[in-house]
Order: C-alpha cells, then structure tokens, then sequence
C-alpha cells in the first residue's frame, strides 16, 4: 500500500532508466530498492533524491562509510521513519555495523531521547560556555 | 527562565553533592553545566539521569567517544532540542570533532530529514531483504 | 489492528448516526471512512473532531479546498502519521492535485525538513527583520 | 519577538473583548496569558481555540483538572513547545501537581521517549493480545 | 519483519532468562512481550531498559499506577510509536482505564497538539509569571 | 548564541561571496538573513543548501510562490523549528499571504497536528480506497 502508483515499466522513461543504472553501478548490485521505485513517479524528484543520496552517501568522504550510515539511522529512528529504520540498519549492517554496535547506538539513541525531553521540559538556559558565536 | 527554581545552595543535599562531585571528578572539570542543576530539584531524576549519562557517554565502551558524541548530537537535532543541540555540539567537539566534520554531519542530519519525510509521504513497503526476522 | 473495537451496528447510536449520516451528505459519497469509524467509539470525540474538519475542511474558506488539503497533508507528513498521509493524499488528489503538484509538494516538504534540521542544529540568532511584533 | 504584532488596543473588537472577559470570568484572575493577546490577530482562531480549551480543560469532566494538566503537559514536552511547556506546568502546579509529582511526571515523559525510540528502531511486531479490534 | 532476527531459544543465555523470568514474575503473567523478545538481541539494552521500566512502571511510586500508563500512552502518541500506542493502551487498560477516559485522554492529547503548533507558530513570548526560576 | 561562530569578513572566501552575491541578486535585496551566515562555517554546506533553496523556491515552477512558501511553513511550524517559523512566515507574507490568510493556514496546522495524533493513538487501518497502488 502506497501513496503513488508504479508504473508497468519505469525503465521506458530514459530519466528513471538513467538513474535506476546509475543504483546497480554505484551500489553493485541487481536490486534498486522499493524507494527508488515509488519516487520514479516524478522523475525530478527521483533524479535530486539519488544525486543527493550519491553524493553523501555512496562517495568517500570525511567520515567513514559505516559512521554516516549509523547517523543517518539515529537520525531515522528519531524521525520515526519506519521505512528509513529498515533500509538504513541494512545499510549500517553492509558497511560493517556489528549487533554489538547497533545495540549500543540504540543505547545512545534511547539516552539522548530521554534527556532531549528533560530539557525541552525543564528549559534550563544554555550555558556561556557552550556559545560558540562569542568563544 | 526555567519551569523550575534552583536552590540557594544545592549541595546541602548529600544525595545533589555526590552527583555534582562526581560529574566534576568523571569529566575532570570544576564546571556542572546548567542541565544538572535544574534537575537537582528532583535529587532522584537527577541522580537516575546522571548514572545513565556516565554509564555510556563518560565510560569507554564500544563505540569510540567521538562519534558516541556525534550519534547524541544528531539524535538531539532532529528531536529538536534547543540545549541539547548546544550542549552536544560542545561535547562533541571536547572529543575531537572538526568544524569540517560537524558540517558533514549537518549534511548527513539533513540529508535523512529529508528522505525521511519522503519515505513517510510515500509509504513505500519495506523490501524484504530489508527484514532481518527472516534472513 | 487498532487499539479500540468496532461495534457491530455503530448507527444504532443516534449520535453516531447523526455523524455519519452528516459526513454522506456533506461528501456526497456513500463511504465513511475508517478513522471515523473507530473515533465512534467516544461518540464526544467524533462529534467534536467532525465538527472541526466539516468546518474548515468542508466548507469554502479563504483558502481554495485543494490547497487547503496540501497544506493538511504537508502537515500529516512532517507529523510522520501513516493513515494522515495516506487519506490526505487521497484528499487532495480527490480536490485536484496533479501527480505533478505532489511530486512539487513532496520536494518542498523535504526541503524543508532538510533547512528545519540545520536551523534547529545551529540555532541562529532570529533576524530583527522578522520579528512581526516590532514592526 | 513573534510571528504576529499586537494591536495596541484588542478590546476594541468586541468579539476579542468577549473572549478575554470569559478567560478572565473562568479562570477568576485579571490576567490573560500572551497566547491568547497573540492568537487575537485573528479573532476566528482566537474564539475556536478558547472554546476548546475551555470546554476541555476548564470545564469538570471525567478525569481530574490536576491529571488533564499533566497528560497535556506530558504532549506539550513531547511536541518540544517552548511556551507550552512552560505554561502547562504553571496550569499543572495551580492544579495541585507537587514538585515531587513533577519530578515523577518527567520520569515517566524520558522513559517513554526512550523506549519510544527503541521500538521505533526495532519495529517488533505488535503482539495479537493489544489488538482490541479482534478481542 | 523487524530490523533483528529472534534467537531459537533466547532463554538458553542466562541474562535473558534473568530478565524473562523477572518479567513473568513482577507481571504474574505467563506472556513476555514482543518488545522483550526482541531486545534481547543486546543482552544489556534488555537488562537495561526492563530495569527502568520496572523500577517506574512496575513499583508503586508516588504517581497511581493508571494515571502513569496514561501519561506513558499520552507521550508515545505523541511520539508516533506505533507499537507503544498499543501497548501502552493495553497496559492502561489493565491498570483500569476505561473507554470513556481513553477517549478524554484522546481529546486531551488532540489538543494538546493543536496548541502546540499554535504556539510553536506564533511563538509568543513566555509570561513572567510563568518562570518559576524567579518566582 | 550559536553552535557555530561567525568569522569577521566571511566574504573574503570567494566560495562564500558566490553564494552571497547569488542571495542578494536573486532576492533583490542587500541583506542575507542570519542562516546563510552561519551556514558559511562550511562552505558545501552552505552551497548545497543555496542550490536547493534556489532551484525550489526562488524559481518559477508549476506551484505559486504563496503556496509554496505557506507549505514551506506548515511543514516547519510542525518540525518545531523556530528560526524557520519566523523566516518562512515572512517569506510568505512577503510573497503576498494576508493575516487572513496566515490565520486560516493555523487553523489547518492546529486541526492536522489534532487529527494526526487521534490517527496515531487509534491506528485504524488504512482504507482499500485510498490505496493508489492497487488503483
């Protein structure tokens, strides 16, 4: 069940056949998972969403592979993205995220989930130190 | 401004000066920052909150203490803590992090806000090599 | 699944009759659809969250029905609610909205979602200019 | 600073005059907190909003006024509203909530937050047995 | 379909057949939970996360033991946990919530959440009398 | 107060003064709000986010720049992101929305941020009808 439909054959349109091969290159692999299919309704969409995703995430850049997959999870999972908390502990996974390590990213997620709450609660000013327009 | 009122001297209480005597032992620092001061009101939430906090984030554990700090920080945006925000981004540069690196993860932060809205617009299903149940 | 039962013949409660008899004219359609069959079980509850959306959702106001139901499901996305996204996308295709409207309004919501992480990451200082109340 | 100005004299339009008299007149003080002299830019938002407060919130009802200031409060943390949390805790203390109960109240909020969290991580199956609609 | 696989016999390690059997026992039920049975994957993340919950959830506290589940079902709605709205609704109900108070707690959370974004809006100013700080 | 501080003569980056000089040439105006200026600590970053803001909202596409900036807006109000409540609430004034209009777009986030919650506590499930995948 899904808010847009696919179309029979997506690969027809030269725009989401470009983009859908440039997802088995990159990520060598046969299978473009169900995200990319659902955004090819709207090839621009598409295109901006793998061109960002590409850049970040697939391209050697300061932080390491298994670091920005296990961010953009913490992220995900504070987001309440039940799609995103699938496909991106997978990727975690494929990057080298151990059970050992994902255990201790939710412990990290569930703490900073607890205090975030505390101190949207309790609203205590921000410390002096902590400005660093002033440092 | 704050919803709740410091006492004069908290450290009259046994139970606040443990915990204040320990955070500045554990983090080495004469400095508590604003958050356990407020949370001192309630000496049992205080005293829960901080062995939480010390357990896992001033204790050497799995994950190395940078990108412990990183996972918090991202955690602490997208719930949109406005002390957290602060107070993590201090923490995480105390533990090495680069202005370059804080700017990846921003890029990381934002690029999974993103995709997450989408993926929760769309409500693609989850691709069944994503289920881990089964494999 | 759902965390409230179904009764067998909700429309022998005239309350509940009087909603849903409502909700089939004011729709000119013979379907009510499953929220406010589930929300009947607190007939209060109905009636209140009935009133509310008949009156601004149903009825012409300022804004024009098919950008009212965007902004609604722009909304219900940004909240993360699974049934919102799926009714609300419904909706407004139902008062208009191309596929490539949507396409249109998905990639404003995930910008913004993207810009809304940075500012609460970073915390910049309000500009004076946008501040409404000194102007 | 805010998104909206205020008018040097609200009372001049009397269906704000209204509203303000009946806060007044219902929460027997002289006083009429900043949301509702902002939500006066536009009286049909500022009528809508107090009818439903008042009717809820300042009306006996089933649950106790001190508990429907609390499950309120407990939302308005949630939400990370900045005004909310610190209004609804005023309204909560005015009830009769003790510094002990608020103490107690932010235990509740940071655990839920962080099991929330976890399950939204994991996505374990609900179990049949909350499944009210088949029970 | 979870982002974990389930042991064969998870109570084979001594830690988890700890936690199991604490559950059973505090709960005097027979049913673990889907939740348990799935944190379990982390021994610690279990040990951990039952302990706080029963330490709140499952002692008597200052806070009777409906009105807590009802503040834990209040934040996880808010939070759009989709697991926890079930089994915090469950829970409410064997700690004697009926109907009727569900669909108050609903209408309280319902507006709640209307008045936050209101506020988070038009972002008024917080009232002086509000600041407990300086109270 | 920010997490980020602002050097003295940012301009002096020619990467940085490309993506000024592009702000104020395509808003016609000599002032770049506060974000681009603290986005500056990383100058990706801050071309990234321009591009896209650019691309979508400064360029003619198939939604009126109104519309697009009060989406923009709703989304942000319910992201909780008091930066972008202030800035986008003047961009869409400054795009033409009236008070009136400002209002009625409350009352739409107010009543989704209401039944969003409702959806999420009862979890109905989903109409076939609205299903576009099947359709």
């Amino acid at each position: 069940m899904s808010t847009v439909s696919l179309s029979v054959d997506p690969e027809n349109d030269p725009r989401i056949k470009a983009v859908f091969d440039d997802i088995r290159t990159t990520r060598n692999t046969q299978t473009v998972n169900a995200l990319w299919h659902y955004l090819a309704f709207d090839p621009t969409l598409l295109e901006e969403t793998w061109r960002d995703v590409k850049e970040l995430m697939a391209t050697e850049t300061l932080i390491d592979f298994k670091t920005k997959e296990m961010l953009y999870l913490a992220v995900s999972i504070a987001n309440a993205c039940d799609y995103c908390a699938h496909s991106h502990t997978a990727a975690a996974r494929a990057r080298g995220m151990t059970d050992a390590e994902y255990g201790e990213l939710l412990r990290i997620v569930g703490l900073a989930s607890k205090t975030n709450a505390l101190a949207n609660a309790i609203k205590p000013p921000v410390d002096a130190v902590f400005d660093k327009e002033r440092s």
